[in-house]
């Protein structure tokens, strides 16, 4: 694909300096790219390579120098690069059409343009929307619902009973609907409770590898629309995660928890079973949440509490040596005064 | 499948108020339950739902009031209600049968009534027992036995050499007798120590989904009757874990480690290698073991030590500033009578 | 297979004291040896095992009394004994050839002695070295290279644009080239950015099972030759990890972190993006890694920082109970004085 820099900025906007006909073959960053490349600068540390690339254009903020090459001022430049990047990428194409070796149950329901790679096994009554790209080897339950244009990577697990809206991207490994981790003591020994709820998955979700979303008790385990979550994240039973949330990679949630819009837990955090956390909180990394969390709060540490509060316990950790020795300083001073008197 | 109260109550025990023969066709929660259904009250919380529920019957105990419907009064209402949803979805059937795709090795041994789903592949000289369920796309490593009455989700992996005793059941993307992690220091690189063992996997025993069970170097790895294991829970080679344990999600256990009967290790716990927990003993979430644990003990903590005191400890940290500020104040005021004297 | 004490010392090195025509059948450790069987003593805790043990030869080192059997002593043993397994294990054959259910895309370019197992997936253009085995169900996306003699376990997803060297191996249920989490706020929800770069996974690496490791945003996510990754570890876009490095499991690496070589990661370890980790550097277990590592570090704690150091605070933590009782003690006796005086 080629286009014009005046054709690129009608896209993502800004404004040109410099030829606005310079052919655009593709997209690379400052260091890698070469002639016919389109480029973006917005970490100062690289600016030695902003002279030296040989990126045909330039994408840069208001505040970058020029550096001879044409250029796309804009107020965002990896955002507008990003977008640019899209085009290119867009144009991969799946083989479309249901692939021979591929499984089909009795009475799945296909949407157009829906594409189902090698071996992928679809049980009895599933329906896929228009446009839905199932990759090899993946296996959907019986029941299951899979919307418009989402894209299953291979090798994934759906279960029986899942529901997936638009525009849902799932990678590799993944299992969505598994048990959820439910068991009653029984003198002594543990007896199964069985797993019968949903999985729902809302618009635009992006899931990413070797991650495992058990299926609700009853009722649902639900995703809502806009969340991103990384690899090898553990969602339980019966959570319910808002809108727009972004879950970091080997971040474990017990069940019940219920999770507001726009929360960002970071890396490797815990959440204890049936807490809430409100919109708009923040979880920093490997934090344990053992308390319900109002909304807009930012938290750290195990327990995990307010942010700053956490940074000064830690900080006071940290000098606590020191503390000691002045402790036994004073200790030692008032055994003087002791003995003095 | 409708059953009357009078044959529900003749499973699980309990006491009947109201009319024995009305027909129960399905299991609800009590905000969820529709005519026909029976469902359970055992959250005073959701006393509000209690009065409004449209089930048919409710199961309670013997200080709830009633709601003007038919009830059984029995001791655990959660723990019946469970009985009884295994009645429905035992109902549940797979197609019984080898898939035509699967592809089954020489002189593999097949039960009664097993069920083997598309594209699995079953190596040589496999084992599996009556009544067992191996779903699409599972591979069986060469001499492995699964016993009877096995349900092996989609997509799990048995390596070669595993036992699997009755009754187990493990989850999609689970992988269990990969090679243990175990690598000598040769002129600053690494060689592999062949891993050789096995995996030996007890009755009852049920793993969730994208596990990891590592194969002993030599010996066995070895997970007793009726352990229940959650998602992405990290089991290195030789490790022995006891009779009816509870390990929760993400938990990690390093090589050679040996744990009783009955433990519970929470959430993100790890375990460093060659320790031995005791019979009975807990670990509270994400606490690292670092020495072993005496029966009956309940530790948490970096290291992990006795939870009380480890309670004590997390509650001095949390009142650090305040103790800087009091030695701080201590020093001001000793300072002035070093200057008064 | 069949080897004489003295085969095998030719192998391994080491003096061999007694029959050095005993004929070796098998391998197994001390506990477990029976007739015709060798095994190694290198832990003094099994020397009850020394004298009981029903092998036909034991490697020690030069220190171990004999026990009456013939025996190799080198410096070593259980490296000796690790090199000796490796001839028993290297004996297990794969079928060679491609099995008939395997999917080969277009140009395809396979080397000599390749294997590929049933129902594996390969695309257009993928190039796989000399004797590598691919096993059943894996599949391997457009454009990438497999190097030779490599072992790609059961249902392992290597995406498009992968490289591996030789000599690699990748246990089940891994997945290698899944998108970076990369997405751009816009208007209070996420949008993707393109992940298009690629992994390249060095000579001599070793992978675990239910291991994520991103592609790279562009460029590459690169592991270098020699480095072992455990089980369940998740490595993100533009992570460099060097030489001979050891990841336990559940390791969890932010993005375009560098890695040096010869760097060991203990267990559930989270490293923050954009960091460096600098050759020979060793962090402990569950650290949390918020600053960059030196060469020849060892860190620990959350954040990270000079392990001896961390101990020293850790230590501190532990007895701060007491230190506040003697803080209460000083604040009491000062108080005394103020009334005195």
């Amino acid at each position: 694909m080629r286009k014009t820099l005046k054709e690129l900025t009608a896209i993502v906007g800004g404004e040109i300096v410099g030829d606005p006909l310079v052919l655009i073959k593709g997209v690379a960053p400052l260091e890698e790219a070469k002639e016919g490349d389109i480029t973006f600068f917005a970490n100062s540390k690289l600016s030695q390579f902003l002279h030296k690339t040989r990126a045909s254009a330039v994408i840069v903020d208001s505040k970058t120098p020029g550096n001879g090459k044409p250029l796309i001022r804009i107020d965002n430049p990896y955002a507008a690069f990003s977008k640019i990047m899209e085009l290119w990428v867009q144009n991969k194409t799946y083989c479309l059409g249901i692939h021979p070796t591929a499984v089909l149950g009795e009475n799945v329901k296909l949407g157009e343009n829906v594409s189902i790679g090698a071996y992928a096994v679809i049980d009895d009554r599933v329906e896929i929307g228009d446009g839905t790209i199932i990759r090899p080897h993946t296996c959907i339950g019986e029941n299951s619902k899979i919307g418009k244009n989402c894209h299953i990577f291979p090798q994934v697990t759906i279960a029986e009973k899942v529901e997936l809206a638009d525009n849902v991207v799932i990678h590799s490994g993944t299992v969505i609907g598994s048990d959820g981790f439910g068991f009653i003591g029984e003198n002594g020994t543990y007896r199964k409770i069985p797993q019968i709820g949903k999985v729902i998955i809302g618009n635009n979700v992006q899931i990413g590898a070797n991650v495992a979303i058990d299926r609700a008790t009853f009722g649902k385990t639900w995703i809502k629309d806009g969340t991103k979550i990384d690899n090898l994240v553990q969602i339980a039973h019966n959570v319910e995660i808002g809108k727009n949330c972004i879950i970091v990679g080997q971040v474990g949630i017990c069940g019940s928890v219920k999770i507001g819009d726009g929360v960002i837990l970071a890396g490797q955090v815990g959440i204890v079973d049936h807490l809430s956390i409100g919109d708009g909180a923040k979880v920093a990394a490997k934090s344990v949440v053992t308390k319900s969390v109002a909304a807009g709060k930012f938290v750290s540490g195990y327990p995990a509490r307010d942010h700053n509060e956490e940074r000064r316990i830690k900080a006071s950790v940290a000098r606590l040596p020191s503390l000691y020795k002045k402790v036994k300083e004073l200790s030692k001073k008032l055994e003087k005064y002791e003995r003095k008197s």
